[in-house]
């Protein structure tokens, strides 16, 4: 059976387990926390991250982006699978760029100082890092996630999806990162109804119901991030 | 005329103009300091980084990953031009895992403690962090350099390039980053002569003469930078 290796609020395996889920293709879920380097883990991925990927003849994909290029070169025609990156290299550029901003402007200003800040340091031995949130650090991050919730907006006034008229990877980026911040239940909804609606979108999609599934031991989600009526 | 918006160091920069020249793809170089956050640029690029890129029909790609994917679907089969990702869906994952561990853990590891501090900090304003570089810092962006040579060599033990038996993204991408600390002068290459046997390689291609000429005002190169015997 195809593995995945992950830590569950992590948003690039979040966005890689959407796109397999997209796919159509059946994996297993096998959690590790990378800041314990181990070593049996590091000769998988050298970098010490994960996600990893590992197919059923034992090949190995390690890298949020490697491994959503290579599925989507790969599993080009599964029976009704989403194609993540679909059209000309022009619409193709523009959905890398997004999916881009996400996983490097996001995870800069939002990720870290909201999800790594309120449950990553949870995690963390005390000499990586770990601890109890840091109330500034938090407070920047609430104040940058509506940055990017208005740029959302701006795009689906535009379009139908952050990238054109077709669903691609830029959407399931931009929900997997916001899907760990909405399980803090950090994300102001209903200042941006546009975003609110083309999350709802995503959310009520087949691939979406593992994620909401996910739950934190000793830190439950926000009561509305399961719903799909939020 | 092709333009590409860049700062000189930026290696992301240096990684698409490697690109571009090894597609021999004519272009124009235009000097952004996307720190200034112009109105301009940022109708440009509203993520406000370089590169951008503006092709002659006036078309905007942003983001360096974007740009080498984008170059690499859309100039195909330009005259004798290089193929970013040759091979299979398999050997394209390898070259950007590779591609990715410089553009994230070197450029983390590395570039910010050693090149932003010695180099960015001497332009930027104070209140963006600007002013001399932090000791500490340079002495850990120091040690951290020999520890990814270690990683080529380990890589050109085994293959030709880093990705394989072709030259790729991977090895334009880690040259690009190499090259910025080597124009400090901070790349310990007699240490590991394997990994400066791969650089001697694409530093003596055509598409590298135009970053050896690089110069930052009042911080002149390395003595050794744009030799060829170094």
């Amino acid at each position: 059976m195809r593995r995945l290796i992950h830590q569950p609020l992590d948003p690039f395996c979040r966005k890689v387990r959407l796109a397999l889920a997209e796919k159509k293709l059946a994996f297993e879920l096998e959690v590790e926390k990378p800041w314990d380097r181990r070593e049996e883990f590091l000769a998988l991925n050298p970098a010490g991250t994960v996600p990893v990927l590992v197919e059923q003849d034992g090949a190995i994909f390690s890298g949020h982006r490697a491994i959503t290029e290579y599925l989507d070169e790969f599993y080009r025609d599964p029976d009704g699978g989403l194609v993540l990156l679909p059209g000309n290299p022009i619409e193709r550029a523009e959905a890398r760029r997004i999916a881009d901003w996400f996983d490097e402007k996001f995870a800069e200003e939002v990720t870290r100082t909201l999800v790594d800040e309120k449950i990553l340091k949870r995690f963390l031995p005390r000499d990586l890092g770990g601890g109890p949130p840091d109330t500034e650090t938090v407070r920047i991050g609430m104040h940058n996630v509506s940055y990017h919730l208005d740029y959302i907006s701006f795009l689906v006034e535009r379009r139908n999806w952050l990238a054109g008229e077709e669903m691609t990877l830029a959407d399931l980026t931009a929900a997997a990162h916001l899907s760990a911040v909405d399980y803090l239940g950090n994300v102001p909804w209903s200042d941006f109804p546009q975003s609110k609606d083309w999350y709802a979108r995503i959310k009520s999609r087949p691939s979406f119901r593992a994620l909401l599934a996910d739950n934190v031991p000793g830190m439950p989600a926000a009561r509305h991030y399961a719903n799909l009526d939020f």
